[in-house]
């Protein structure tokens, strides 16, 4: 067997981008061919074409720490592992659970080559589309309470939207987490005027993608999943209108400086 | 001519991603391969294969705004044009510039075919190489005070950090800007501890790659320079150790609950 190291197998996370095969990097392309063995959320599993001899090892979407051990104990058992994670791997993604299943695993297992593909993850997908929302400072939260206490998250978004980040909400609501998301946009709605721009997106560039445009005031919780990705404007984010065309939604480079604001 | 719309041109910004090709989306290729004139800052532009044909616009780094006017100009005049960003447009690159050329722009621009290709920024490049630096809460921030007070940059960092963010700062330094790291830094000493781990990368994929993974309180600013992208961990980031590897840094996904903490 062509194996990349004589002594052993190796672990590459694999950023599969939004959904659209054309966000892929050359380099997901390459380590997905590579692989002998693919472990994966189902859904995720399920955009990779079929390839005669690869493994597939499919779990749920809560068990990344038992999915990132069994890649492992599977590489240190002389395979070519990958494991593939939606958009990129570091942003909420596989590649912190494979790092700690590393750091509380074997000792033997940190001698084995780890590579980690980046890609392009939802906020960036959802930004291409709209236009700029993202284009001065910005932030990523997850809603996600099953990992962190809901106090800090909403202090983090108190702290953000004070300080003018443009936010973006990962994992904004699910069967087990109904309420996360309505009590954030009303905590936003503390801090944020309830004209502010905010879009819901998902599953960009496949075939049922979505995408909304609304204000912090009128957006409706229970039009988001799972997958959807929330991004929420500053008070310097505007609406380009184009005729028939979508509005642009940005958000400027620049803003005022104090001595311009007082004027 | 096969121009996309009979009576006109089109406008595309594409994200080139840290600098590898092998780090391109097949989305961005293609729009690479269709342009009839490419727009962008020479060492971005340099980056693109020469195509027989196709026109290029070189202009300086500090002048996206006027880029982009001229961009939307040839576009408006019939071309299929492109406009070439490093990493992702969307992210401190060349995607709100566009916007704001055409929000203030004649109206007839409005109905010309705006296309974004996302691409994959610094931050999200540097962390896979790191590990999962980026795995729980994050940002990024420009230290650019060319396009905003400094006293706003401040304020952001104190409040991300103080709420337990791990930061990405990008411009972290230039010649017209040589002390706004070194200020970033002491700021951020106030809110963090000196063992918190920095890391600084630069061309990521590139002949020239470097990555340093020091703590906050040993970074020297004199080793950033325009092109570097620095992570700031939090509390909770830590190092594995990998014998003769580089050691792994990331940030864990769950967070200790305020019962726990007590205990």
């Amino acid at each position: 067997m062509n194996r990349p190291e004589a002594n052993g197998g190796s672990l590459t996370v694999i950023g599969l981008g939004p959904g659209d095969p054309a966000l892929l990097t050359g380099e997901a392309m390459r380590a997905l061919e590579e692989a002998e063995v693919l472990y994966g959320y189902g859904p995720y599993l399920s955009r990779v074409p079929m390839r005669e001899g690869q493994r597939r090892v499919e779990s749920d979407n809560r068990q990344e720490l038992e999915r990132a051990r069994a890649a492992w104990t599977d590489a240190a058992a002389g395979a070519r592992v990958a494991v593939v994670s939606g958009g990129d791997p570091g942003v909420f993604g596989m590649a912190a659970a494979v790092c700690e299943a590393l750091e509380t695993g074997p000792e033997s297992w940190r001698g084995i080559r780890l590579s980690i593909t980046p890609g392009v993850t939802a906020m960036l997908a959802l930004a291409a589309r709209l236009g700029a929302p993202l284009g001065h400072d910005f932030c990523a939260i997850s809603l996600s309470d099953n990992l962190k206490p809901w106090e800090v998250i909403e202090a983090r978004l108190r702290a953000v939207a004070s300080a003018g980040f443009v936010i973006a909400l990962y994992n904004p609501i699910s069967r087990h987490r109904p309420w996360q998301l309505g009590r954030a946009l009303s905590v936003l709605g503390e801090c944020l005027a309830p004209s502010t721009p905010v879009a819901l997106g998902q599953a960009i560039g496949r075939h049922n993608e979505s995408m909304e445009i609304t204000q912090l005031a009128q957006v409706r919780p229970e039009s988001a999943n799972m997958s959807t990705c929330v991004i929420i404007g500053t008070a310097e984010s505007r609406l380009v209108a184009r005729g028939d065309l979508r509005p642009l939604l940005y958000t400027p480079r620049s803003m005022p400086s104090p001595s311009t604001e007082r004027t």
